[in-house]
């Protein structure tokens, strides 16, 4: 997944809709465990989940791509909203990394 | 924010780490609210606590750039981590966004 197409800027059409897109690499050492759970799988549901909670999302409007190359695995989200999806309560979130 | 920079690959010297990158860009509208919170903002903690759930992050290995452009925020995470950093359990996460 190139990294440039995936974000490449929309039209300006839609002057009244905003874009919001994810990618997510995970560069694997050679020696990690085969068997261990694709991180960027398990990532990939809970990051989604995040968003969901503060913009109302269309089904229709989200992109997912997921890429396992050699070393790399790569997550790609692109979601297309309307200005008032977004929540506007403003949430307190516990700081897990300063 | 050139996104080629933030996720030029890492040099072979650590065999035995791992990355983890994350670009999330918003493109806002032009008529978006300017009172409104940022979304970048009230997205970048929460997605920083899902991936601290997954993967037992050191502070000073964790990278993070935030940008606010004419028409676009972008946060940028670069963490890097030894391979037995990620934790086994396979957690169950209900899906809002299929």
């Amino acid at each position: 997944m190139s990294v440039l197409t995936f974000l490449k800027p929309r039209g300006s059409s839609s002057v009244a809709r905003e874009r919001l897109q994810l990618i997510l690499a995970h560069e694997r050492a050679e020696r990690s465990e085969t068997g261990r759970p694709d991180l960027i799988i398990t990532l990939r549901e809970e990051i989604l989940n995040v968003i969901a909670k503060h913009v109302t999302v269309e089904r229709d409007k989200v992109q997912i791509k997921l890429e396992r190359g050699e070393g790399v695995s790569t997550l790609g989200v692109d979601i297309e909203f309307p200005v008032d999806a977004i929540s506007k309560a403003k949430p307190k979130a516990k700081r897990a990394i300063a």
